[in-house]
């Protein structure tokens, strides 16, 4: 009842902030209600997911709409024989029928989550341009977890966080529900996500304890209703920080013990817990390669424990080890590719899109297509900690399907096919993004931020859609459906994240950020501990050249590819022209397609990055006086920044290449602004999201 | 121009919530405008200042009203011949009068700033009963400089901040500016403070880069209009850390150089820079005395790099150290008082309220009067640190009211008459509040929390103000004028004070909270490295009784005050029965005025409060249906929390007392719910405003 009345109170808040100046905070969800009475929705089913539905239905529909909301287990709707088979537990069916002898237009699923989903897809459809006369939609989708990771601590801040402090106000959690809670899920839900890690994969063992279950067990009755679970990032050395066992060995049968006792304990506080995400044995988390297992007998012992529950697994593949002196690039693979068929069959592997870290651009991991026994959960991050933050515009929506339209070398399968396991019939399939909501009144710290908030839903829901349909999407819905607005809004957004690439690390270049805080350009940076920390090690320039060979007379990380694309990444002729450098160590002057050099083509593309900033700040301006004052100013000054810090890092890596290459700039070419010292001197402290 | 379309643009923003939610965001300044060109008001200069009063103005005058806004250098004003001269640079007067042949309102000072301060005065007046007709109001600050602390770090996180992450976004400062800063600004003038320094007292050197400097300014340019003047928190070793020079000895004539170069560089930057407060030789701050020098000197040769600019320097007084076994309370008085008459003119030292640290209650410091030939500046405590933080209900107006209402024991003069200069003559006068005021939505908090902000702001303005019709005040402008809420509201918040004292530590027991974090009770913690960090150390509880004898027989701390002070607190018999344990140890059976025991009276407090908070919870209900959902919900919830917590004071305190004393409780008292191992045993990380 109480969580009820919350839930009704916040949907208040929603609809009388119809009439606020725009601020951001009610992100593409910005239908306003004039008279709430003025359409017919009728409900089938007496649940509070469907309640929530008809509230989101009567906030939007035209007067005289006539909608009904139902599932198919609802007599009268069964007798219409819709094809309710294919929709599965989430999908949804929406269309014009004669119910009872009137006409209305049936908005149903198989379940009342999936009328919940029919009813933001008939919003999403009125707001894009489309009537009810019109609404005649099906879908369901194509992946099964669609989960966020928040990388959030205890204490609150947020790991890469670029958007304030965590949502989750633990200190006050229990005893007060934020009406922000209910907003969060609502949001989730309009663009189907259907679950959420709370705390930060480089996990606290205190997340595990009474109080802190009670608190995220507050949060899943919170987000219940609208179709969302809730996970946990467990820290697998938990039973010896609370249950003072002397080891965390998965193979212990105490540890196994403490392990399904914990599950029980918070099962009986969540009833429909997700499950856990597990970061082990990777940069310094502990895990079972401490005690000589395998992250199969890791995971596998973890699933066990969830198992009676219907609890789930995530375990990532992200690791490599200082001990370990191959390219980091391969390290995954070689770790987890022999574990294909070990895992137990709740457990998805969680892979990154690359095989680095989230860099602008890399080729797609080579383990999706490589463990076919394996449900591999695609993770992308949808914070930017290499793009720029909060401040430099990048829609990532493009990054996203250029990944999942990627050709495995097997057969017709992409890494689309491998996630929705359609390639190998896996049931059991997921995708994570790394959530980039905070505090900040505006969740995602900018108004464009959030488009990638949204297009991650929209793509874990289907990883076919791609990026241009869902940036207009939400332009329409995020603007209002004025087309100079809307098409300059996705003119700037399609090519945005290309431009950070360009600006940044063209032509297959990566990780040539600053340390720690990862904000600005540290190409030169070569003196850190570890060798694959520094930027020096990534691109191996020289006098003569530059890139990563990892072709057979390098690293080899190219076999660890099928062979078609092995053969074709072979030879650079062959490669990718942006993942050039990536594969192969470059002479300077080595002629391109373009008929220029590489070091031509390379400054062409910082050039041309910067350009696209400033091009984009142009356009910007063309709609300031079609877009609400706030949201237009904040955006206009983060292009501002980002197009001096364009400028910045295209200045800094050239003089640094330079300092190598002792080649001159192509004529006509901007010379940078400072030295390469004035550039290496650039140091600043309390940078968000890095908290040493 | 560009910050001034900025901050029309907030207010616009302002106007605009009229018609929100109420989520707190709007403070005490709710009110609506229907029609903003109802109302004729016409200005009689054209300053920005002016064009802000005038906006104020016009979003809330009745209709047909008739206001001219005007400064006494108005020539038509001026023939007027009303009594100016005393309203000095910011005091306001508000009469009808005839201008031009015109009946109109005045509302004018001396500067723009005094009218500004008028149109605040009128709106109040207003909100309150006060009608047009009657509005004939004259009213001058008492106190100087009144001047927020913003305990805020360069991180973003606030020391003791429970209200979300600092205001001031620093990473994105400079380039963006929130109009948050403005919203801020507009709060601060409406109670007349013009004043705040951005950064913790525990500063870091960075504050004085040219980076962080140029983002202060950034700051300043927001607030001037408003009449607020930038100050920042200096960290004395800058001259090492920042100047690469060898020492940061006050006497060094590089050092005093560097700081002038510093106190340039800034005044470039911030023409009407305030000036620095500092932190010296305090909890391991670094400060004069590293080198033999005295606070005098370390204040004197700061305010000497300020002085060209007219600048003052802040220097605090609350200083304890590790090698001075003396009581902890004595130290500050036995530092500072020597150094009376030896302070340049542009200093003021800035003494906290009470000798030891913001406790619930504290008598009042005795360096009030002691210290005649030196301007004190008064430091309160607006955010609750040892008072339960954002959830607990404490209006510290009784607090305010009851320090500076103390009779120093010199003649007439009180703390208000020594902080205000009266007594002395001092024309360079101060307050200072260490502000409750972060990034969350209703910026304090609670709702609650915001009249302490409130009184803060009206005290320092005047500190002859009481508490009550403060309160009465802040609630009718917070809640509206419905006089059931208004009522209950006052009467909530004038005891809420008082029962906290009760539930945590009364009749003059203090500083007996949980370590570092200092939230939830730790009466019995003895065994930290710095004695008086220990509660035990404060309260000397044994078999036979409680208290810290500060008379001759113990630490004699009493003859730091006054001798009319001194001989009233050398007896028991005689000291206030509020302060007796701060002064006196004594018997547990000591006979009581009220006839009872000494435990018995303790007991008896402990119970009082907490049915003070339970009292809170049924009043607060009685409202509900008056009150807007949201912030009725969120004060319902902390109440709660706090009846809880002011249960597990009295518990945990009572359990730890009879340990000691082998008592039992009097007969129908509560027995404590748990023993003394399970409260010994609480404990809890991730605390707010606490970063270890």
């Amino acid at each position: 009842m109480r969580a009820g009345s919350k839930i009704l109170g916040a949907l208040a808040l929603l609809l009388a902030g119809a009439a606020h100046a725009e601020d951001g905070y009610r992100l593409w969800l910005r239908a306003a209600v004039a008279t709430p009475a003025a359409a017919t929705i009728t409900l089938r089913g007496d649940t509070r997911t469907l309640a929530l539905a008809r509230h989101e239905l009567a906030a939007s529909l035209p007067a005289g709409a006539n909608v009904t909301l139902a599932t198919s287990a609802d007599p009268a709707v069964a007798a219409l024989k819709l094809p309710f088979a294919p929709l599965g537990d989430e999908g949804y069916l929406i269309r014009p029928v004669t119910l009872n002898g009137q006409p209305t237009v049936l908005v149903a699923g198989n379940s009342d989550r999936g009328a919940l989903y029919g009813a933001f897809a008939l919003l999403r459809h009125l707001a894009t341009g489309g009537t009810l006369a019109t609404a005649t939609l099906t879908s369901a989708p194509k992946v099964k977890l669609r989960v966020l990771n928040h990388w959030d601590n205890l204490d609150e801040t947020v790991e890469r966080g670029y958007a304030g402090d965590s949502l989750w106000d633990w200190w006050t959690l229990l005893d007060r529900i934020d009406p922000r809670y209910t907003d969060y899920a609502r949001a989730n839900a309009s663009i189907g996500i259907n679950g959420t890690v709370l705390n930060n994969v480089n996990a606290k063992a205190d997340s595990l304890t009474p109080r802190y279950i009670a608190k995220a067990a507050a949060l899943a009755d919170v987000f219940r209703p609208w179709g969302i679970k809730v996970y946990l990032s467990a820290r697998f050395s938990a039973p010896i920080e609370l249950g003072g066992l002397k080891t965390a060995d998965p193979r212990d049968r105490q540890v196994a013990a403490w392990w399904k006792a914990k599950a029980d304990e918070i099962y009986r506080a969540i009833p429909d817990f997700g499950g856990f995400l597990v970061k082990a044995n990777s940069e310094g988390q502990p895990g079972p390669r401490d005690y000589g297992a395998s992250h199969a007998d890791g995971a596998n012992m973890l699933a066990a424990a969830v198992k009676p529950h219907g609890g789930i697994v995530m375990w990532r593949a992200f690791v490599y080890a200082d001990t370990d002196p191959s390219d980091r690039a391969k390290q995954a693979y070689t770790e987890f590719k022999p574990l294909d068929g070990t895992f137990a069959d709740n457990v998805l592997v969680q892979v990154k899109n690359g095989a680095i870290d989230f860099q602008p651009r890399e080729p797609f991991h080579p383990l999706f297509g490589a463990m076919p026994k394996t449900p591999l959960m695609m993770e992308f991050q949808i914070t930017k900690e290499y793009l720029g933050f909060a401040t430099h515009l990048a829609y990532l929506g493009p990054l996203f399907q250029e990944t999942l339209a990627s050709a495995t070398g097997r057969g017709k399968e992409t890494v689309a096919t491998v996630v929705d396991g359609s390639s190998e019939g896996h049931r059991l399939t997921g995708m994570a993004g790394v959530a980039n909501i905070g505090r900040d009144r505006d969740w995602s710290g900018s108004t464009f931020n959030q488009a990638n908030w949204y297009v991650f839903g929209r793509m874990a829901w289907d990883p076919t859609l791609t990026a241009e349909p869902i940036a207009r999407e939400w332009a329409q819905q995020t603007f209002g459906t004025d087309a100079r607005v809307v098409d300059t809004a996705v003119t700037m957004m399609m090519g945005s994240r290309e431009a950070v690439v360009d600006y940044t690390g063209p032509l297959g270049l990566a990780h040539l950020m600053a340390t720690g805080h990862h904000y600005g350009p540290g190409p030169w940076v070569d003196d850190l501990k570890r060798p694959e920390w520094n930027p020096a090690y990534y691109h191996k320039a020289d006098r003569q050249g530059i890139g990563f060979d990892r072709t057979k007379s390098g690293s080899d990380a190219i076999a660890q590819y099928a062979s078609p694309i092995a053969k074709r990444l072979a030879d650079p002729g062959t490669t990718p022209e942006r993942e050039l450098l990536w594969f192969h160590h470059v002479a300077w002057d080595r002629k391109m397609p373009s008929g220029r050099t590489l070091w031509e083509d390379l400054v062409a593309h910082y050039d041309r990055g910067v350009a696209y900033v400033g091009n984009m700040r142009s356009q910007w301006d063309g709609v300031r006086t079609l877009v609400d004052t706030e949201r237009w100013q904040k955006t206009a000054t983060y292009l501002a920044v980002q197009e001096r810090e364009a400028r910045w890092w295209r200045d800094a890596s050239l003089t640094y290449w330079m300092s190598l290459n002792g080649r001159p700039l192509p004529a006509s070419v901007a010379a940078p602004e400072h030295d390469l010292t004035w550039y290496k001197a650039v140091r600043f402290n309390y940078v968000p999201g890095h908290h040493d």
